[in-house]
């Protein structure tokens, strides 16, 4: 492959191997191996992703997973050859001329040019200084593949296929994946926390352990809660409106459906419009999905009266279910719905003062929840706080004071509790900063769990006022939360960290009574009603089968406690206790009386 | 008034008095009197209602509630004056002779004609046997008027709009209201319930207490609830669900809306459709707002695995939001939504055999429940046996045997637990018979408020089987039920039948902390402390008002348990318990412990 001199040779002047650049690298080496290897192919993009790379492909012939140990193959050999690149500017007549046969690249080339964007062209250098490849790229490479890429460290994973520009109406191209790090240790480690990733996958893990079902006749992203699925939501719904109403909130219920005024009225509506489903009408009226549950606590406030300095703050909360659009091909298990439950609050609040203190509350509410979850600080969730720009009049409220005061008081809030927590420019909501928790998954990826908002906009078009002291009409400060996020998404978070070990309070079924023959069910149904009595979730096994056969099916329930009964448990009035991690037949559990065996559960259910 | 001489005279034979045909013929009296004293107006029509009648007008002049003394005297005068009424056939040409400005009447005449039905007029005659006042009619009158009414028996109440045909698009008409009893009696004790049923309207009462609020900006039919009636619904929702489980029922959660599909596969789109809001288009799929629980609970049935006989019966339940198009002039209230939530329940059953022992456990439920909100079966309510019309295949799913073996079920059980029933032909389900728990309101009108449903008709459409005892796939048999029915529309119920002292488990607040002075704040704070830790929804008056001021607004507020405290209760660590029924510096309530409150109160917050 020969091409023209290059016209001007960039210093690159990396300090150290950045994986970035490795990752960025490998997309050029797969495309050259691919190209190669199925002639006549192009390649359109492949960018650097997390732990690894992409690139997509025009195929000649037939590419799958079953190619990919040779692509791989190939690709070491040009690793081993690659010593370094060169970069140089160049025009569209001349991209032309370089890829005759590629669409992709030319229509890159002239969207560029059309935007004024300069051009550059990377090639790659062998060790003779010849140019064996060629494509339009930024930069962004290691200095010297042969030394700075491991061969070792790096696995092509799987064939996707991907919608040129990521749109439907474009031609479907074959994408294929790849993982890379600086080691080979990296490697493994990566693979072995993708593997474990895959076992604890909710959908999978949601569909053995009976918790959730689809079906495509009721219609996509709307799950539907068996009995135990349902029966952990309930305990979680009710664990946090009973938490937030220890702690002063007034919980209500508004509607899931509300005047399409309301949302013009809040301002939500042109910010909002392409994630709201289309509009329903009733009697002349444009009815839609609520997507936000604020403006309802609104007017709640507003239809109940004047408000006295007095109330506030009034901690306005609800479990909501809300209404977003989401693509079908995004769907994604419980993480992404179509319709969700939303721990939701709005806090109206006097002045900011009284503000800062509420956020603090929240956080306080945040990690209390967290705690019980299991989740800790630093290590699954930590802070950002989220800034907005106020050059960006289009994307945010227009009040650059306002602005100042509320970031100032929430940064107050996160350096005063001395978290870990980072900060974002351009992440703000349109009426405000705000501060996320942002929580990673068991794959490190991190998503934005819980937020705290501050609303200095709302108050204004809502005119959301109360009495102050003199007896005058003062505007509010809103603060809008959600303490354990959208149900779905936490039940997902949930199953995923513990593996479906739920803990205690939340399992499903907590406890299985395990008679060791027939002769024990009389006893053993007596244990079982009073455990029911005593309000735990469980169940008795009647079944003529093994305790073997008993503990390995409930093991694979994974209900935390089983409780053995036998011929000594019986003639004793006790029980033996097994909790889930115990093997069958393996290290023999704790023999109690039901009495203490109660005391025992009951006090550990107590959230 | 001079009318031609009648052709046919017809024999009236009417054993006694019929309360209907006093006030069918009021609303004559009442035509004429109004014609009379409103030249040039006209009548169009008015029929006997519950306990009165009412009549259409199109007036000339301006009729208010300000003429309804003087529209009474003039009827008194008729009453005396009419002394029997002569029908006659009739053809559409006479009527258009007779009324030549009333266009009202000759629109129905023409159209009864059009239908070919019979017209028939009857005149009114007074005792020289003149034709004193004549209109378009059925019949259905008293014999003679001035014996058979009593003129001191009626009252006219109100003046109201109506629109020609009830359809918006006519004309609105003036329509005048009116009270007749056989007995002067009989009118004073119904003016006293309607005066007691505006007091405890639970519109009115809901507004007072602030349990819910309306916006217009949300929408119509669409209650806000506060945190007091948040709070009811939630004891409400959450006993119910626990009792449900108790008594072996599996609470699920299933999406609000679902694909149209899916409704045309339940076979209710047909039926329901015009109940039904506009379907929302999602990504080419059309979702509506669920009218319906039953289709969501098949497919989570059949979406989870096959089913054994020793699962069944397997009762689905979930309290659930529906939605259902109400006309914006229908909607009253918290009994006609635009979305409410439903106590609703799938029992999958093996056979009629165990349909019927499912339904007996429905019937037990239901009187469990209304017997915790104070409702007794053959006074608050009575049951009915709806029964289909095997002739009417239109209506109802064609499948007599099914019909006789559902029916016979039902019957039985009813039969088997002697209880007030009746039985209703045509009120049936179109998939089977079913049991209507009919409720009276404080006005004494009945309305179906829970029902238990024998569908054979479901399970064959959604393929709804099990694995039989011989290992054989078997269809089942469905029963559909609501325990506590509506939450919102039981609410409602709870607020007339109690004028808003809700029993002590429900009270949004049960008990008030109201110390006599400053001096016993700091007691009095320690005692609500208790109160709240022992889970009781408690509050403290802590104004610098007088205790008659505090006790005031306490009952205002209809809290169960006033706790006063003074200098006494704080020596000797006691507080006096005062109910919601006393009055201000009346009666002393009882004075105990703290520990013997606590124990008391939680005791009795126990359902």
């Amino acid at each position: 492959m020969k091409i023209p001199n290059p016209i001007k040779l960039l210093r690159r002047n990396k300090p150290q191997i950045d994986i970035e650049a490795v990752r960025h690298t490998m997309a050029h080496i797969l495309a050259t191996s691919v190209l190669e290897l199925f002639p006549g192919s192009e390649n359109s993009i492949g960018p650097a992703i997390d732990n690894g790379f992409y690139q997509d492909f025009e195929i000649v012939g037939n590419l799958s997973d079953k190619d990919l140990g040779r692509i791989e193959g190939r690709m070491r050999e040009k690793i081993k050859e690659w010593v370094g690149f060169e970069k140089r500017e160049i025009v569209v007549d001349e991209v032309i001329k370089l890829f005759p046969h590629n669409k992709y690249k030319r229509e890159l080339a002239s969207d560029f040019a059309k935007e004024g964007k300069d051009l550059t062209l990377h090639n790659s250098l062998n060790a003779k200084g010849e140019v064996v490849f060629l494509d339009l790229c930024k930069g962004g490479h290691v200095e010297n593949p042969s030394k700075d890429i491991n061969p070792d460290a790096f696995r092509l994973t799987h064939v996707a296929g991907a919608y040129w520009r990521g749109d439907e109406k474009n031609k479907m191209l074959t994408r294929i994946y790849g993982l890379a790090f600086n080691t080979r240790e990296e490697l493994d480690t990566h693979i072995k926390i993708l593997e474990e990733a895959k076992k604890r996958d909710h959908r999978k893990l949601g569909s053995e352990l009976g918790l959730f079902v689809f079906s495509d006749t009721v219609g996509k992203g709307l799950p539907l809660w068996t009995e135990k699925g349902a029966t952990v939501r309930r305990i979680l719904e009710r664990f946090i409106v009973d938490e937030e109403i220890r702690r002063g909130y007034t919980h209500v219920i508004t509607p899931d459906i509300a005047s399409l005024e309301l949302y013009k009225k809040s301002g939500h509506y042109p910010y909002f419009k392409d994630s709201m489903y289309a509009p329903i009408t009733i009697d002349d009226e444009q009815y839609m999905l609520r997507p936000m549950t604020c403006p309802h606590h609104f007017e709640l406030y507003l239809n109940s009266g004047t408000h006295s300095y007095r109330e506030l703050p009034m901690r306005i909360a609800e479990v909501a279910k809300l209404y977003r659009y989401e693509q079908s091909g995004e769907l994604t298990g419980l993480i992404r719905l179509r319709s969700f439950s939303l721990a939701d609050a709005h806090i109206i609040c006097a002045d900011p003062n009284q503000a800062k203190d509420e956020v603090k509350k929240a956080l306080d509410l945040i990690e209390f929840c967290a705690d019980k979850f299991g989740f800790t600080m630093g290590k699954e969730y930590r802070y950002r706080l989220s800034l907005g720009d106020r050059g960006n009049k289009e994307k945010y409220y227009d009040s650059p004071e306002n602005w100042t005061t509320a970031e100032d008081k929430l940064r107050e809030v996160l350096k005063e509790r001395k978290c870990e927590y980072y900060e974002a420019e351009n992440e703000a909501a349109f009426y405000g900063p705000k501060i996320d928790v942002q929580m990673r998954n068991v794959m490190g990826k991190e998503d934005t769990a819980f937020t705290v908002q501050y609303d200095f906009c709302m108050p204004g078009r809502f005119n959301l006022t109360y009495v102050n002291q003199k007896g005058e009409n003062q505007e509010a400060v809103v603060i809008h939360r959600s303490s354990i996020g959208c149900v779905e998404r936490v039940m997902a978070f949930l199953i995923e960290h513990t593996a479906g070990n739920f803990p205690f309070w939340l399992a499903p079924v907590q406890v299985k009574v395990l008679p060791i023959t027939d002769t024990q069910h009389k006893y053993s149904k007596e244990v079982f009603d009073k455990l029911i009595t005593a309000g735990i979730r469980a169940e008795i096994d009647l079944r003529t089968e093994s305790l073997g056969k008993k503990i390995h099916d409930a093991k694979i329930e994974k209900i935390p406690y089983l409780l053995v009964i036998g011929e000594k448990e019986m003639k004793n009035g006790t029980v033996t206790l097994e909790s889930r991690e115990l093997e069958a037949g393996g290290k023999k559990g704790e023999t109690m009386s039901v009495a203490n065996l109660l005391t025992k559960l009951s006090k550990e259910n107590l959230v």
